[in-house]
């Protein structure tokens, strides 16, 4: 364990979490896999500081002072903490919901949907890929922390996804479905796995014959929602179900 | 009218929309205020650029093949049209809804609100200051173009608008809210404003005695919801109201 981390790279067997409270979250969550926290001298009396370094104590984490290595793998100026961590791997929960996305993109709605799915109960998330990097520090930090608490798995296709977790209701959401978002929550049959196209495409048309298609209604002076938002608004109305 | 055109910053008093579609959007729904667009060589064949030639002849603004001026506009390296615009200031409608942002510190979740307010029909955005700037060309990309179908304005603190525009119910967003966003349909009175905090600390607690606090019920393993997911939560739940 020496100081010879690097900035992240896709290719990192390791990522990092930048500030204490992603931090924080790591070292409650995720202890097992976190390697080393470096902080900033003039954090040291931050209470969260005081906090990360009684988590670190508790669970045998090497805690150390190290302005350099903070602002080498920091972008961010006014971060004083990194956390870092072994990539892990998790599984889904073949009998709970599901939320997949098709080829996410985007680094802020990546993170995002994983905290609205912590905060709606929907903490199991397949993603099929090629798609953003889910350990890039910029989707853990828009994450703010609900990665550590979620359950993820990467799929090649779709059909890799279908073909591992079978008996379930697909709902498809597209501009063009047949319920609406808000008669969903009176048909849906559990498990259910929701289906989350790609920011800029949308789910492709074949999409509409797997399952029951649903659409969120909105004006035409839009070509359609953020992904994010999209993915919120289904959770919110599904939530507790 | 030269094209002595720089990279934007903050005081400019233009700015420009980078690809096809938010340029369409802005010659759509602005014209009167584009000065010029620029277009890549390449982009010729596009039949959105052949849209943007017919906008630009239609309405007297100038069209130009100049991959220099896109090349330095432009930091998405995919880019092949470019409008430029002055900045221009709209009104709210006294008599409509609106959506009040205080501090909002995010281009991102800006330009996301905008896109779900045209969505759902809440295109009336009061911005309180100090915030993000809603003219930078990262804000307008976010939006998708929702901007030049918004009204907005800009007030130095909430009482400089609670003193304009009186007479209206309040309806502050806070994790404390008196009232679940789930009833907020069946109690609401129009018009209203629904007022969202900042990214980092929400809205402070003396909102709390302002009008009638809302909550979006959510789980306490988050801190709270990403702004442009709660505001567009809230548009939904109160969509054609």
């Amino acid at each position: 364990m020496a100081n010879n981390f690097k900035t992240y790279k896709k290719d990192s067997e390791y990522s990092y979490t930048l500030g204490v409270f992603l931090t924080i979250e790591l070292l409650l969550n995720k202890p097992e896999h976190a390697l080393v926290v470096y902080a900033k001298e003039a954090s040291e009396r931050n209470s969260g500081v005081s906090k990360i370094r009684e988590l670190c104590a508790g669970n045998g984490i090497p805690f150390e002072i190290n302005d350099r290595m903070v602002d080498k793998l920091s972008t961010k100026e006014n971060c004083y903490v990194v956390g870092l961590f072994n990539k892990f791997v998790t599984r889904l929960d073949p009998h709970g919901n599901h939320v997949i996305l098709i080829n996410p993109m985007d680094s802020g709605n990546l993170g995002t949907i994983m905290r609205t799915g912590v905060g709606f109960g929907f903490p199991d998330l397949a993603i099929i890929t090629p798609s953003v990097d889910i350990f890039d520090p910029k989707t853990i930090r828009a994450s703010m922390g609900a990665i550590f608490r979620m359950n993820f798995e990467h799929f090649g296709s779709f059909d890799d996804y279908a073909s591992e977790f079978t008996g379930r209701r697909l709902y498809p959401f597209m501009l063009e479905g047949t319920v609406s978002v808000r008669d969903l929550r009176k048909i849906i049959e559990k498990p259910f796995s929701l289906i989350f196209g790609n920011e800029s495409s949308g789910l492709p048309e074949y999409f509409s014959y797997i399952g029951t298609s649903v659409v969120i209604p909105h004006s035409n002076y839009i070509d359609s929602l953020n992904l994010s938002v999209a993915v919120g608004i289904a959770e919110y109305e599904l939530c507790g179900i």
